[in-house]
């Protein structure tokens, strides 16, 4: 759609237009929601006044691109939104050439912006100019600040647009975040600069170097300081819904030629009534009813795997004292809402910081305190030199509770919490567990509390696949649990949310087969183990986690070091790819690994 | 030693004393000496305003903390520093109660403090304050932004001594640092301050409001105005040698109850002379000899793999204008020092920055260029995230050059790169190898200009174990090298550095031993295994990394996709352990992995 030549009421219908097809969409797939409503205006001007062929379009979290993806020949796909094979929620260059790069993660736009700054330098290509578009929560993260550092030393050309919606995901954090909500008042000063300039007669001594400093001074009077400070050109704020302003303030930054931060308000959910000026609630949604803003539930569901987490660390931090914990700005997303509002001097949002959430916590475990640190397998990954430095190296006792481990679905290849397994297990000084079942969570959260030491353990996005005939018992460490003892010489071993894909495989089987919870993957049950050797000698081991260092590697290397060298083992766990989007089961089928595809496979080798 | 009794001369006196001592034991045994030369008085007045008793002593990075290691019961064992079962070069809990934390990597110490504080507020010890020692070099890594924006926000008292040398480890980076650099400058105008606010009467509509405004404009004539936006106070700059002022400061920053930022200039090898003001040079530094500067060498040493690694990245980069770069902070560590003079267009020191340095040079590598990113094993955990989320996502053209894999020595257990195998191999679109030798340094980099897609290769810190008789080849994508076909029934399979290891103990052994190089640990070189496996049933596997999801076990997950029942593995990569300090050879012999302990093994299991 080429834009450049349309009217401001031409852009206005567009955004109309635009506004639609994402309510449309997102009330029947679900997706973001309010911050792809909040953005359009912006997006349209960026392509308006930018080339999105030519210059690096860089979408921070890449979540509110939506817009992005409906300008660049996507519009007539996007009703696959999130579905597999169909448009992701993210940008992602294999889909379109527009989208210069993936995202998922926070904060790692400014970065990008450098590099290709950098590149541009070198290959003298000065009509291309990257542009970012980055949410306030977003610049809470450290890499931002590194990108910051470098970008105000060298001067790149580049344009920054901070999307403020002053809501991020949740309630914004931080000094930062209140350093910005200054904006408004600062406008308000911006008019009176000229009438203050004036006062430098009445200076004494009025030098040029103190003239100056006293010009630096004056900054202050804009919000813009901050970042001046650090080295780059300032506007703002500006409406960000307010197409006319956008753009000729982009066409200024533009011009320019330095690193540039435009600073634009908008209202996150804006035209969507239901959602607008909402929180995290319209953030990522589930597909709804437009008229009414309810969900349309497709199944009565349990409840979550995360709501039973933030059930169950409650009732204990009411009951002991010394249980604390963070979430990095994902409160509802982790279930710590419940117990920040609880317990506000006990439990924080620390903002979008995963590096500083684990490390302050660690502090906190040598004063004593048992904190939680509850956070998605994904996001674990920012956090993994603090894990091995600050928790492990200390040997603190530290509890990880990681949210979202396995397939996530729609979100895709950047969210998937696969890796935490092989990862974590490297680290000495760390007990690894998982539950398999709703109760398990609870005894999980108990075990963590007592344990001495780090410990993590995952569980996946919603419910667990149910292994119904037998419920768990309380964790006892480094002991597995035999749920059937078979008389076959197959053993299906499980852990964690694979115990129950295990179950409901050998229920689709003739042959009677041993089920083993490992429960625990370090240290694992060596005793429990070596009786199953003796008896089983085919293993297949049902995991949701990579297979390089996952569940089965890990059993490999037991059987290696026991010398058990009459065992085949074949796991189920993901190949080595990153996994694309869609919902769980579509996935797992496009894997191969659904219950059928796995149940099929295991007959073949029987026959 | 209790210092609070003393005299000022008596504190001086002991800060000579402290001078001498370090300087005599660091002249013996290495370590670092100017950061410590230059912390001393800072230290010393820390212990003496603070209770290293009860107030957490929290020191970035560590390695400036030989001060207070001394002052805390330590003098007479200094003289072990980084030997084995020695004094630690950092801080170390296990090692003294006054240490609080363990630290080895930069940039941690204000997420600890903020952590501290939190407990202390929640226990109501109102007497404990946290104080945290943090180089000008150190305040660059995003890890410190995120806890200055929590701790600005939620206001614990925490005072943060900035010991500011505008050194770091080289020559420091970024738009924070010539911000800092400006404090001098500061200094003046605040002799002006007082008279300046008599302008407020000459103002436009002197409301309140607005005065308000005003006063905080003011700041900007201290330098301290980008940490008071942070919502931190700010005091300084100071002269962080001069020990009545740093501790009539320390008392007014402790009184205020608030997050404070105390900015203390030093000079780095400050009281031995030859030190004073060097960059990098004498930051960490081998035996040497005090009158002359000269240090000791114990034997004549080739090139190390550094110098190695690093002309060969000179070359190629003389000959390929694509190729760029980027190092965090460890220019001369990494030998990025040698392109960043060459070409400073093309390779880049980004500041202690790592997540920043992986990201940004992503997007290079997006552009059309080929980036390396040299980083040492231990500091690469830093940007996990990033290596998975912008590099191997995006599959894009990115060398990682891994210095300093493997056991490193003398800085031990926070500094031993032996993670990297595991943590790497479960990444998608990851290909990784290894050098044996130093000839093998240049086909590395030659390999990895070449390789189409993300590639990692690892070094040791100094010399690789040589494996003589046989020089390595061009690398070829997923092909491994016999070195020697044995008659007997074992082969070695080394990995790296690994692989001398391994002819090292073929030569003790009077068996004829296969000697397979793997070269790549992914993809696996499935063709050559299958064949050893053909005629060889006991694998022994040498490489020096962390025995979880490292070789030996990535080769069990082989055989088991291979369905190769009849071979026995054995793995002599480290256990699970974290694996303290001391000279390289004294550390294997006491993890029962040197040389002569493995030979004795394979004799026994032989017997």
């Amino acid at each position: 759609m080429d834009i450049k030549q349309f009217e401001i009421e031409q852009l206005k219908n567009l955004c109309a237009d635009i506004r639609s097809k994402i309510i449309e969409v997102v009330s029947h797939n679900g997706g973001h929601l309010s911050s792809n409503m909040g953005a359009v205006e912006l997006i349209v001007a960026m392509h308006y006044v930018f080339d999105a062929k030519k210059d690096p379009f860089i979408f921070d979290v890449s979540h509110q691109s939506y817009a992005h993806k409906l300008l660049t020949d996507r519009w007539d796909r996007f009703d696959t939104l999130r579905k597999v094979d169909g448009i992701s929620g993210y940008t992602k260059p294999s889909e379109s050439p527009y989208d210069y790069f993936v995202a998922g993660h926070s904060s790692t736009s400014i970065s990008l912006a450098v590099g290709a700054a950098k590149a541009i330098a070198l290959k003298n290509e000065k009509e291309r100019i990257p542009i970012a578009l980055i949410g306030d929560g977003a610049i809470s993260a450290g890499m931002v600040y590194e990108a910051l550092n470098e970008l105000g030393d060298r001067k790149y050309p580049v344009v920054i647009v901070l999307n403020d919606n002053e809501m991020s995901i949740s309630k914004p954090i931080g000094a930062i975040s209140k350093y910005l909500s200054q904006a408004m008042a600062g406008q308000f000063y911006q008019k009176f600069k000229s009438r203050v300039e004036k006062v430098l007669d009445f200076l004494p001594e009025p030098a040029t170097y103190m003239a100056k400093r006293f010009e630096e001074g004056f900054k202050l009077i804009t919000p813009g300081m901050l970042f001046e400070e650090l080295g780059l050109e300032y506007i703002g704020p500006i409406d960000g819904h307010n197409l006319s302003a956008i753009i000729s303030t982009l066409k200024t930054a533009k011009k320019l030629k330095k690193p540039v931060i435009v600073h634009a308000q908008t209202i996150k959910g804006k035209g969507y009534v239901k959602a607008e000026g909402q929180f995290e609630k319209w953030h990522g949604v589930a597909p709804f009813d437009i008229e009414s803003g309810e969900p349309i539930l497709t199944k009565t569901l349990n409840k979550s795997a995360t709501v039973l987490f933030s059930e169950a660390l409650l009732e204990l931090a009411k009951e002991k004292e010394d249980v604390v914990g963070a979430t990095a700005a994902m409160p509802s997303g982790t279930g710590m809402d419940k117990l920040i509002r609880e317990f506000p001097d006990r439990f924080w949002d620390v903002a979008i910081a995963e590096q500083h959430a684990v490390t302050s916590m660690c502090a906190m475990a040598k004063e004593g305190f048992k904190p939680f640190i509850a956070i998605y397998s994904t996001f674990l990954q920012r956090a993994y030199d603090q894990i091995i430095h600050d928790a492990c190296l200390m040997n603190l006792n530290v509890a990880f509770a990681i949210d979202r481990a396995g397939i996530v679905g729609e979100d895709g290849e950047t969210h998937q919490g696969v890796f935490d397994i092989s990862y974590l297990n490297v680290i000495p000084n760390i007990t690894i567990f998982a539950p398999r079942d709703d109760i398990g969570i609870k005894y999980a959260v108990e075990f963590a509390y007592n344990h001495k030491g780090v410990c993590a353990f995952r569980y996946p996005r919603g419910n667990f696949t149910a292994c119904e005939e037998v419920k768990s018992k309380p964790f006892l460490l480094g002991q597995g649990e035999i749920l059937h003892k078979g008389k076959s010489d197959i053993a299906f071993i499980g852990y964690g949310n694979g115990v129950g894909k295990a179950c409901e495989c050998a229920k689709l089987l003739d042959k009677d087969i041993t089920i083993v919870d490992l429960r625990f993957i370090k240290p694992l049950d060596s005793k429990l183990l070596k009786n199953i050797a003796a008896t089983c000698k085919r293993w297949y081991v049902f995991s949701d986690s990579a297979k390089r260092g996952g569940a089965g590697e890990i059993l490999l290397g037991f059987l290696s070091e026991q010398k058990i060298d009459d065992v085949i083992l074949e796991s189920f766990e993901y190949e080595d790819i990153f996994i694309p989007h869609g919902s769980i089961s579509d996935i797992e089928e496009k894997l191969n690994i659904s219950t059928n595809k796995i149940v099929e496979k295991i007959i073949k080798v029987k026959s």
